[in-house]
């Protein structure tokens, strides 16, 4: 376009939103407000929800075409926000098109599937970026750098509940739903991916779609986690508590105060005989940290932006993404087993590809 | 001893406390305010113990030992609070010394142990009475008849998290010491036993004695439930919530309002087409039902007592008491199996006795 | 323009919106949303204002004079959410140009003020609304209609409780910015004008401005009030305590249950003897009935659009404002004479217009 | 007795307890647990009440005549727990007969009794104490500390809600009943009397005697303050809100964290133009301090303890529980005004005696 490279990489990104759901529409929001991008068109196959987003935003064309979408040359990436079971298709023909995906979590429905699309953009030089949204929240950044400046101390266990009335998804489980925000926050704070699952799960509104699940998690480390994940529940809960040897910290994303810092743990002395220990509880200060409130999804889109425009990782990469698809396939696994505990290692193809070795 | 019946039936239960360590000197609170017992001695091995007890209860006769306690005739009863190893040894001598027994929760340290107790009471014909003090907890109460009287409907899943900073038993693992608590209420609540359980736990101040402990556990009526345990905790919290196909409960022991009844559900409708589902959430009140207080350990001693004069069951049963020790020993045997989801009742002895029998 | 009466009557109202400081985008939302209005133009002297406007409202043109808002004849209706001190002349400019005008409250800077805009908007039969939001609030509506249909008996007193950290206001005093929210709550509730106002206040942050009040209020009936208003406080509180003679509310804005109805009270039995009383207290259950949520704004920009096409009038009327305007006066004079108690009627003008009289 | 100094300074206090209503028997039990007091005898007219706390403490005497409990020489001092009316008279009597005296709060029922009561005390060099239990709970004093170590800069205002359903007292108004409590708190952290009360006050379920009060007060230093008095309310609250320049406070007595510091503020920056300020609001970090528990009756009964053994000025002073007398009788005198702003010097008598200079 004869553009110079310094003010080629200062362009918006032009991106399409494809899929005008639930999600859709609050990515097309964000991206109208960062700079950094620019909203080429909008997709649904079904006018309605154009027309609804028009209605607020006449100047954004809307498209009823996805192939539209992959044959316009204006176009440089393409943010998916369609049902899992799409994204693997979707995200490969956007990739051979030759344009950069953001695909909302997860990845894709399958390991193997999530493998093909990381080939692909790796094949292409493209970006590929799952939506990992809480990666870019403020408090889960806060407490990642609590674990990592070891002010927490070791991390014992991580309990955490993600739970609600609805909305039932009619294609996946809770765990292909709820699981990918709590796998991915685990997998961020902690630095590692799990050796074992164990499920046990009920589907009660709809036969055979898990609506609730409690899932035990073990670490390498020696960390532990429960997470409960449910769509049938009185009330909204979104709380999760890190217990550290040293502090313990309770995030609550629905709270005025998202984190409480607890200056509390229990010491053992050395134990005077043979079977006799001395324990010694201090309790000490809560601290609630001020948190400068910032929008997940718009920080995490312009991480996408940047991607495209500089060639840098997104903090949400692929491979997270990746490991992600892979606990949850382990959680089914385990369900499937009636509950059995299930080593995360085993589900994995022989030939591991070189980002999957820690 | 020359009383008519009705006068012997009104006369106060001469009770003997033994054990004031923690929870030993909230029994003689209760026997003391209750009028049909009367407190006959105190006993401990420790003398510090008795005399911080007879400070406040200057009339009430201190005993240094528990051979005093069987030897005195006019003791007719003996409430045990001394660690869970000692259950079965004192409680046994208890009972042939032909005096009825009060047990603090668990019953004893092992399945064969409370059955050897229960056998013993039977052909002796003495009450053998363990202490789960919250099946006299006027919340647990009314959350039983909201499900005996089918206003939550089916009984879909219960989860709930009894944990704390403390307090460590040195001898005792957290599944036996709080677990006992929330086995009894979900026992009590649904009237029938686990089929299997799962287990992870870890032993984080002292090694070998678990912390902190997530349990699933599955009922043959489809039910589930999840509980956490844990002496590490940044708070105090004892919350439950039970969710029914009609309505669901959040009952939090620490609250001022200790239940919370949400008019809350989903429905399913007819599939329009195959493999679409039409679901309506329902979102009504919530309601705080209001509820007499009364200390339950106070109406525990007042059934143990009526039980030694009339006779009657309590509703803390020993037979309760026994099924309770069988599901923590089927937790302790998930756990020695690295987490393996284990049956119930795989680990009853061949000849079951004819009250186990469902 | 030969449309016929039905298809006029059904045309949405074309509405300038002016000032878009803090309130002004949330007219221009919900007028864009709001099928009844049309947004003609959105007009501020100040252009990066219309800027981040027409930043997500493209197709909304910006205007820079208020003049030409006027000279359009297209435009039939403008909302005002200018300061408080200009609503006079530029409500006046709007109705002499023949427009009907929606004020954001209070109503106008005086009572005088606000009584000449009454008399001009009746003579030449436009619409004069002041925004008074929470009268079209879902929970202030639940409130009312409990005190109406005399379910919480005769309404003993209210005692509320705005404040927060900031935000605070250059040219008015925290009794101008946050109490007419809670006088015309009152207002609405109670069916009647205070007949005397006590105030404390001080301004702390700026010299002259108070920045916190105390007002206690009182009512003919025999009801009493008392009003915390600050923008100096450590956290957010919205929360009304309504005490009357059969049940008791609380209102809190900003809770996920902003009603709760506490079925409690005092009984005065018949004295025994002379100078003794026996009281019997009743606590019963405390329901938070749920209530179908909706913007307030988006209803009462409706009713302001209804007023204009329907000559109905709205709820919040502009008799209802002035009254407002009266109260806010009267706390002014009480602060003038160091916290006197005063009279309201005493400030009122010898010529009473007739819609005053109750 | 020919017993040393030495030996005399450490024997415990003989103390009579008389009335035994409702706070009667704390002072019972804290003074059997201390070991610088030695409970006498309990005394009241009321025999059923002396056998409720005999059922308890069968050692401790019961008495049911007050001129026995004056002829005792073996009793040292007296703690009266009796209607407010009885104050004078009966600490007038024990005072004559020569014993130390404990006065439940309030000291009297007006201004001129409580300064007989001094007077004689300090004619007779006895021991006169009220029981202003809340200058010895632990998050006061944490509070008073913040303040005189001006961390939180100047106490801008302080606002404070003592309500409850009940319990209605038949002698007294609830500005009587509770507002002893503030009144001696607000004295306690700002060290100084205020300068005018204005209340509002209403009396709904006992004729005459208001049960529910809003009371505004203003100190010399610019301080104010409000209370909100009732036993009128739908749920029990005890909060009080302190805010500085510096820092605010939240102390809540009902919560598991009593005292919650705000680092937040508002800072007013230099005017830049004539009329315009430019104002930066803070808001960092909250800090629940750990307290270590204590029961401040323990405390406060042991400071008069240690007064009747070494002649120290006790925390909570006759001389301050004079002026928290004298707020209460400017309190009625408003209401006794209608809600006129009372100045609280003009109560006092002209011959003001020296601790009353400040």
């Amino acid at each position: 376009m004869g553009e110079t490279g310094a003010a080629a990489s200062q362009r918006p990104v032009s991106v399409a939103v494809v899929g005008l759901g639930y999600w859709g529409p609050n990515l097309v929001r964000n991206l109208i407000e960062l700079p950094a991008a620019s909203v080429a068109c909008v997709c649904d196959t079904r006018q309605a929800r154009i027309d609804t987003i028009r209605r607020r935003y006449a100047s954004v064309p809307g498209v009823g075409s996805f192939e539209a979408v992959l044959e316009n040359d204006a176009i440089e990436a393409v943010a998916l926000a369609t049902p899992v079971a799409t994204h693997h298709a979707l995200a490969s023909a956007v990739l051979e098109a030759g344009k950069h995906v953001f695909v909302e979590k997860p990845l894709a429905a399958s390991h193997s599937e999530g493998l093909e699309l990381i080939e692909l953009a790796e094949r292409r030089d493209l970006v590929l970026m799952p939506g990992h949204t809480f990666l870019y929240s403020p408090p889960v950044n806060r407490v990642r750098e609590l674990i990592a400046s070891e002010e927490l101390g070791d991390v014992h266990f991580i309990s955490t509940s993600r739970v609600n009335l609805g909305l039932h998804q009619p294609d996946v489980s809770v765990a292909w739903d709820l699981g990918p925000h709590d796998f991915s926050i685990l997998r961020y704070w902690l630095d590692e991916t799990p050796t074992h699952v164990t499920a046990l799960a009920r589907g009660y509104a709809i036969p055979d779609i898990p609506d609730v699940a409690f899932i035990n998690i073990e670490f390498a480390s020696g960390t532990i986690a429960h997470a409960e994940l449910s769509w049938l529940a009185p009330s909204k809960l979104r709380r999760t508590t890190i217990v550290g040897s040293q502090k313990m910290v309770v995030y609550d994303d629905t709270s005025n105060e998202q984190l409480r810092v607890f200056d509390s743990g229990v010491a053992l002395g050395d134990p005077k005989t043979f079977g006799e220990y001395r324990l010694s509880y201090r309790t000490g200060d809560i601290v609630s940290p001020h948190i400068e409130p910032a929008e997940p999804l718009f920080l995490e889109l312009a991480d996408f932006c940047a991607a495209v425009r500089t060639g840098s990782t997104p903090r949400s990469s692929k491979e997270l993404g990746l490991e992600v698809v892979r606990i949850i396939e382990a959680v089914d696994a385990s369900l499937q087993r009636q509950g059995a505990r299930v080593e995360v290692d085993e589900l994995l193809p022989t030939t591991v590809v070189p980002f999957l070795a820690r």
